[in-house]
């Protein structure tokens, strides 16, 4: 089974999962339907396949921490959904589907973010209230998250993001700094998320934060090469939009072999993050970070 | 000391606590900014007066249910945020200042609004993490909050609410149950959450919600009533604008008079749930229900 494989297969028990962890909660049924329609558009479920793989690597059940790597699945959603409003990215497109806003409109677009924001807390804490993980794991992984998922992270990322377009001149520090937040503190919270609700060691929590760091910039960079050489049926969304809208893109700098070059780097500095991980998951931990760049190339 | 000098007295605390609660965490300098014009814009603080008068009067020390009770101050503020927006209510003015999108810009204000959401989260379970109280009590009551403030609380009831806007022919029962969602749930989660951090039983917890349903809904009413019979200058902001925006108020279904005879019945319903507490946070509990009204009169 190749990794594409793999990642899907570990997709359709989340995907069940999500389908049904908004249900029965008496949500206003236009505010679901929004909420539904970004949440359940596919999607690789990278998050919760990182949260689940190292919950189960270091010894936790993977079923349990299903709640928890749902939520991380619709802090996601959610950031998705109000990247691309109007007064944010305003874009038109999300994974071959019109936005959120477009779909519906920009008060229920922002409102189902702000609704996936919040539900997502709710669903993280039932890790322990209802599928009886430690209290203390799942308080102190939750509370890493927001920090994580915050204004000093992913938020301030966004914002940040929103101050470089256009602004040009971003030095390639700043770059780093700036997708370290937006996209990278995300992605290394749900490596971090999953070891600490199995109890792991200190060294193993690093180690996890360390292999999410690498892996998160890899992603990014990954993504900038994308939206120059990738395609808009294979994307799902328009290529180009970086250059139209001014971003600076690690292509823009660095060109687009070094920027494959210095992706490769942070891929074998996450694989080696990961020296001493044995087993199914470690091995499948490996192969996904190698197959970031492959995606690229 | 009245009722009035006794809010303003509790809430000096936790103004302070609120001035340094976002520091010193790399929040990048315009968002932060953002945040904080709007969470330091003044108010009643009523949510954390709440959620540490509930704490005390069960036995916990209020100053470790701060953490907690700050969190509900910042989801309430980003609630206020989010409502302004042009999209929203499309609010010029909150407090008497220009609203967070006319102070900044729309997307500032859209991230000022999620960074506080989130942050609100890492701060109430700091409540375990800094301040020692009991991880379990701590973790039901964050996911009691996620659940009132989400999709089928504060979140969707803004939702019904842009749904009413201009729909006309909302009957008595949608506005109460709209109501209850939009305000009622976030100020009965901040009494009930103080009432689970002190561990009170679960009689007292019921007591809890009752009074903080009761009050949320003699709240509303009153702030419909001041949008007809206040002054720009009480309120901070126009009055009038309900009607502008064709909204469906109780003055509009029922007019003044029996607006605040249902008020009353309210807040007569909030004290009774409370007529076996003592002590010094009962009676400013009991004082603080009756004052709701008296604002209207």
């Amino acid at each position: 089974m190749n990794i594409k494989e793999q990642l899907a297969k570990r997709a359709v028990e989340v995907e069940s999962y999500l389908q049904q962890c908004l249900r029965d909660r008496n949500i206003p049924s236009r505010l679901l339907e929004a909420m539904e329609y970004s949440l359940l558009a596919g999607g690789k479920r990278l998050r919760p396949a990182l949260v689940m793989a190292f919950a189960r690597m270091h010894g936790a059940d993977p079923e349990a921490s299903m709640p928890f790597a749902a939520g991380l699945e619709l802090i996601h959603t959610y950031s998705l959904i109000h990247d691309d409003l109007p007064a944010m990215d305003d874009d038109d497109l999300r994974r071959g589907r019109p936005s959120n806003h477009k779909q519906f409109d920009e008060a229920t677009a922002i409102l189902a973010g702000d609704g996936l924001l919040t539900e997502a807390f709710g669903l993280m804490l039932d890790a322990a209230m209802e599928k009886g993980l430690p209290v203390r794991n799942v308080l102190q992984a939750t509370s890493m998250v927001a920090k994580s998922a915050g204004a000093a992270g992913m938020v301030g990322g966004q914002a940040v993001d929103m101050e470089f377009t256009g602004r040009g001149n971003v030095a390639l520090d700043e770059l780093r700094r700036m997708h370290a937040m937006k996209t990278g503190a995300l992605i290394s919270a749900s490596c971090v998320g999953g070891a600490i609700l199995a109890g792991a060691r200190v060294e193993d929590v690093q180690a996890a934060a360390d292999y999410g760091r690498n892996i998160g910039v890899a992603f990014q960079i990954v993504d900038d090469i994308l939206d120059v050489v990738g395609t808009e049926a294979e994307l799902g969304k328009p290529v180009g939009s970086d250059e139209q809208q001014g971003k600076t893109t690690y292509p823009t700098l660095l060109g687009l072999d070094e920027s494959r070059q210095l992706a490769q780097g942070y891929v074998d500095a996450a694989v080696k993050a990961l020296a001493f991980c044995e087993g199914e998951d470690a091995e499948f931990l490996r192969e996904l970070a190698l197959y970031i760049v492959k995606r690229a190339s």
